[in-house]
């Protein structure tokens, strides 16, 4: 027995051997940071597939070296951002470590001094806010930049980590190579590890096991014979790794029997198109005149009688700030809101087995909104009349980089009705009268690994503020072995559909959580639930039975103002400004039209769901908190739900004419079907922010109608031309 | 005391007399039938305002006279409307009296043969569907075209009228002026006779009362000093007049203290504006090589995959007809929906008070949307890139008139995207894929008094359906004394929002039920209720406690597919074809994705919502029948409920594997604000058919991105030039 022992354990240590020597050869290697983050050498990950020349005016690549703030609000440029590096650098507790910093942005002044700033005024001492990793501490530090002090804030209050450095999720995805085990399940998986391609997936958070620290797990695809390698998974193959050490923990393969799905007609990139099929001739939307909006000093957008300030933000993704209209009655700017911006995502699939249970992803607050928003690519992610703004962020060691081309702001013009009336032939009138409606567009797009996010700030003429969110992208999918339906049993639970064969499209929802520091007229605001309730008339009162009777109630304190929307129990929900009122005397306001009403339906007790209870409502008011932007905490990355919106407000405190936050959050739920493989159309919710009574009439009574001679003269194709 | 009486008798007659000289001093005169419908000689009704000339190739004015059928589904022709007339005229029922036609419309053929018939084979025979009152009867009939040959049809089952006739419409605003009491009263209230404009205001049905004949309330308003006399009610003042005699039967007058509100502000045409508010620069769609669509036959609309029958309908507005998309994997048409269009309106206010509480409109059958769908306004209702397709229909006599541009068709492009999707550094892949989204919209917008509905059939390159209804126009609103809210009682109710001095904005709702005669790749078909449930885990099975999970329920009977929807108890709703599987074997299908939930919460015992019970629920599914096709009943006018869609589908006939009707029903919850007045800004919602694995993949996979080089070169405005 102890001779056959020898044998066996020489024929592993040979095979391993091999293995090994197989690996050297053909392991991928990882592109460099300098390579993948250095915009100056032109790097793929920050300049758009088709940037537009010099022939565009409003657009120009730009290095940024002279960039200088100009507006409290702005971001930090890449000469702050370069001096923040230095601060860090010699700071005490950075010198003699090895630290990361997982995020650098501007420490916004106090709402106040922002508020109180004119322009021409001197901007509010520049400030830096940093959170940064060394020694398996989180630290939060303020670094002022003129004097260079550096203060550091009380973090360890809370559970959970900081969101990912890019660096962090680069490096982790080859930590899986090191182990031969693991090399070796992928190798007999029928995977050649040249052709793998794994993804970092947050764990979320399950309870004491994985509390001490960073942790990760590392999932792959075959890449063989497709870009679109989500279509191809190693199913059931799950590597824990630690974020930090880069160690491979654990290493689990409950998909031995599960082959990989076929890579025929999964990749989605029209250079592998056999042809096209061209559905429709080009179509364009065109100014003869030029925009009608300006991007003053890079970040003030001035449109119709908009102002607003627009920044691109690591974590958020797009912060508008500052946001005004010009009172078209009285010249004057009023305020709407001092900032809104996507807080936080949730995103749990409904699969509750070992390779699938955690993926609860909170994509801001883990992978950064931002840092996963990509350069948009000219004349499809935005039209030809688009204006692009490009983000500055830094890297784990400090320095900056660019992220050209991550927001776009454009006008829209879809032929849409602004507002219209005919008069029918019984009035004895020939009235014809039409407007047409006009909108600019914010847009971003991230792509947290498969799935792509667009989030549109769209501003309509009439004080309308329409945010939507459209999904795209590539679903997660689940290898299976089944290729179709008549295999399976009906009463076995596939936790999806079947998409393709050997492919399920996994059921999963999706919660986008915004935060709106609402300042309607000024700061101190209320929120009034307009309930519209059944009212019965009484014997005799009218041959009328029941009808509708609205009701407002003014919300005292934030349980006040925890909604759960009710189709049966309907009601408007106003943001009023209380001590300012109309000519005839209503309470001046915008109200929240909710839409993308998917209510989340997990256990409020599921480990996801208390780290997600921010979703627990569709409607949440805080009083304003400049610490209390992050739905889900600030460190959401393992959290375990301790800093939460639902937590903050059960203070209860006083929200009645008070400087109070709106939450809404938008949500879907996702049963996938045959049309979303390879790639998914795109599907939009959208909530609105309307105006009422905030006018004193329809601001846009005056606007004129088109007529052909304003617009413009085209001809054919420059195809054709050339 | 004899003596008193006798002068007091004088004083009032001689006042009477008085008033009547007066009157028929300053009588409005009524346009006669021929200057209202006779459109050859371009009559105001007729024609739009900005009537595109020569110059847009694929419109121009058209008489219709050569008009001929191609498709069983073809509108009658201008020559069949005078052969129907001639048949009628000649028909005993109506040769020796007065009479009118309420409806005349085609006969649809049988939809089997419709379905069956081919390009090139002969036509089914042509037929009319008549509905005709003669001696306060309605009669229901067939008009064979060829043979001549008239059939009458079994009408008095039910409670109800037909739908008004234009000339019903037009003449009984002047009744009440024949009354001297109307006039005194008018006059007393402060409004010149010259001054007056009337609406004729359905009465819905409150009992037995109001049966035994057609019924209608009159109340005016001053257009001194404005187009929009809306916003000027003389409040309180009904005059309740027989349809058919004209004569007047009751005249209320609940209003005497309250003021006529002023004109200042109300008028919103272009003319009358001081100066422009020019927020934006021109915008417009431009397609240098010309639209991707055609229209064969004068109906036959073929736009990328899709193709669809589309005609004006007095009734309904827009039908959409034989709606196919060409599969890009087989290259096959394949049939979504038989039919669909907008089936009826119910649109109750929210105030039981005497001159509000019979507000309840049923806007197609009562009033006809078809009928009430006036010229739609190039380059402000629709873009430049439109083509216009005029209605022909019947007048009270039967003579044909035109309504031109009654319905537009354009490709929209909003700068929105298709799908995209881009890779991040994490996965060393640069991919930047993103497609621009272009649809093709079928748009009408009906003008019932003064609210304007926009009604959107949008199509998606990837097979999806929006059906879209947007409300515009002007408030239905109600006099009061009150200027300002702090003379408001805290107690009191005001049915609504005050908007302007004197002026309240009445609550109301707006529900739109859509017939939808889904053929999902054939007739029979299923409605599949999708159920979203939540699960919990057993104890061990997994760390997440709880997920989602979809079981599918087959609807057996009508019964099972009466849905309200539920935000927490969520489904999705499929129609699929049961016999036909996708390769891996799901089931080909359509869903309807609900939006626009409003839900209507009037007592289910109240007379309105007796007769509104179509919008009980927001789906139910029924057996195809041809005579099931408006949710309120065929006479809706007056109708007390018995022949709506609650009523026909409690015979809960089976619908698993038929051919069943899809009905949907949009609602909004409207409590007005100041910006609506004096006309609203548009507000949308929509719902969607979207393809469920009815391709076996994504079918816009293969369109290719937009390049420079295929946009067009424009210069800017004609003005510039000229």
């Amino acid at each position: 027995m102890e001779g056959k022992n020898l044998l066996r354990y020489l024929f592993f240590l040979s095979a391993i051997v091999l293995l090994l020597f197989f690996t050297l050869l053909n392991l991928p290697s990882p592109p460099s940071k300098a390579e993948l983050l250095d915009c100056t050498t032109s790097s793929l990950w920050c300049t758009p597939k088709n940037r537009i020349q010099s022939k565009n005016p409003i657009t120009k690549p730009n290095s940024h070296t002279a960039d200088v703030p100009h507006h409290p609000l702005d971001p930090l440029t890449l000469t702050e951002f370069n001096r923040v590096k230095k601060i860090i650098q010699s700071h005490e507790l950075f010198k003699n470590s090895v630290y990361a910093l997982h995020s650098v942005v501007l420490e916004e002044p106090e709402k106040k001094a922002a508020l109180n700033w004119k322009k021409g005024d001197p901007l509010p001492a520049r400030k830096a806010s940093v959170i940064a990793r060394a020694r398996r501490v989180s630290h939060v530090l303020t670094v002022d930049l003129s004097t260079g002090e550096v203060s550091q804030h009380e973090t360890n209050q809370y559970s959970g980590y900081p969101t990912m450095t890019v660096e962090d999720m680069n490096s982790v995805i080859w930590a899986p190579l090191a182990s031969a085990d693991f090399n070796r399940t992928v190798i007999e998986r029928g995977v050649d590890l040249i052709d793998l391609s794994c993804l970092p997936i947050s764990t979320g958070w399950f309870g004491k096991a994985e509390e001490s620290r960073r942790l990760i797990k590392v999932q792959c695809y075959s890449m063989k014979d497709t870009a679109n390698f989500y279509m191809r998974p190693i199913e059931g193959l799950t590597v824990i790794v630690d974020l930090d050490t880069k160690e491979v923990l654990k290493i689990t393969d409950n998909g031995k029997n599960i082959p990989i799905p076929k890579a025929n007609n999964t990749d989605y990139r029209s250079s592998v198109q056999n042809s096209y099929q061209r559905l429709v001739n080009p179509i364009s939307i065109e100014q003869p005149n030029g925009p009608s909006f300006t991007v003053e000093d890079d970040h003030l957008v001035k449109w119709a009688n908009w102002e607003f300030h627009l920044k691109p933000d690591a974590r958020a993704g797009a912060i508008i700030s500052r946001v005004m209209f010009r009172d078209p009655s009285s010249g004057e700017m009023r305020s709407v809101m001092y900032q809104g911006h996507t807080s936080e995502l949730f995103v749990p699939y409904m699969d509750p087995s070992d390779a699938w249970y955690f993926k609860t992803y909170m994509d801001a607050g883990e992978y950064g909104f931002g840092l996963q928003a990509m350069p948009l690519d000219p004349l499809n992610d935005c039209p030809r009349n688009a204006y692009y703004m490009d983000g500055v962020f830094a890297a784990a060691d400090g320095t900056p980089y660019i992220r050209s081309n991550m927001i776009c702001v454009f006008e829209s013009y879809a032929g849409d009705i602004g507002w219209r009336h005919s008069e029918s032939p019984i009035t004895g009138m020939e009235i014809r009268e039409a407007r047409p409606k006009v909108t600019l567009v914010v847009r971003m797009a991230a792509s947290v690994a498969n799935y792509d996010y667009i989030v549109d700030w769209e501003f309509q003429t009439d004080g309308l503020v329409r945010i939507k969110v459209g999904l795209s992208g590539i679903l997660m999918v689940k290898g299976t072995p089944y290729v179709n339906m008549n295999q399976v049993n009906e009463q076995e639970n596939l936790h999806g559909t079947l998409l393709s064969e050997n492919v399920i499209g996994v059921i999963h929802d999706h919660y986008i959580t915004f935060y709106l520091d609402m300042d309607v007229d000024g700061s101190d605001n209320s929120f009034v639930n307009v309930h519209l309730q059944r009212e019965h008339t009484s014997p005799g009162e009218s041959p009328r039975m029941s009808y509708l009777k609205a009701v407002r109630k003014v919300a005292k304190t934030e349980k006040d103002a925890k909604i759960k929307l009710k189709l049966y129990d309907p009601s408007e929900f106003h943001v009023v400004n209380p001590s300012k009122k109309t000519r005839v005397g209503n309470p001046v306001g915008y109200k929240l039209v909710p839409g993308g009403t998917a209510a989340n339906l997990l256990d409020l007790n599921d480990p996801p769901q208390k780290r997600g209870a921010f979703t627990n409502n569709q409607i949440w008011v805080t009083p304003y908190n400049k610490s209390e932007k992050w739905a889900g905490g600030l460190f959401v990355y393992q959290s375990h739900g301790d800093d939460t919106l639902k937590v903050w407000s059960q203070r209860d405190e006083p929200v009645e004419n008070k400087d109070i936050v709106l939450w809404y959050t938008l949500g879907f739920h996702h049963i996938p079907c045959q049309e979303d493989f390879p790639i998914m159309p795109t599907v939009t919710s959208s909530f609105d922010l309307k105006p009422v009574n905030f006018f004193e009439s329809n601001p846009i009574l005056g606007i004129p109608p088109n007529v052909e001679k304003d617009l413009p003269i085209c001809k054919a194709a420059a195809a054709a031309s050339a």
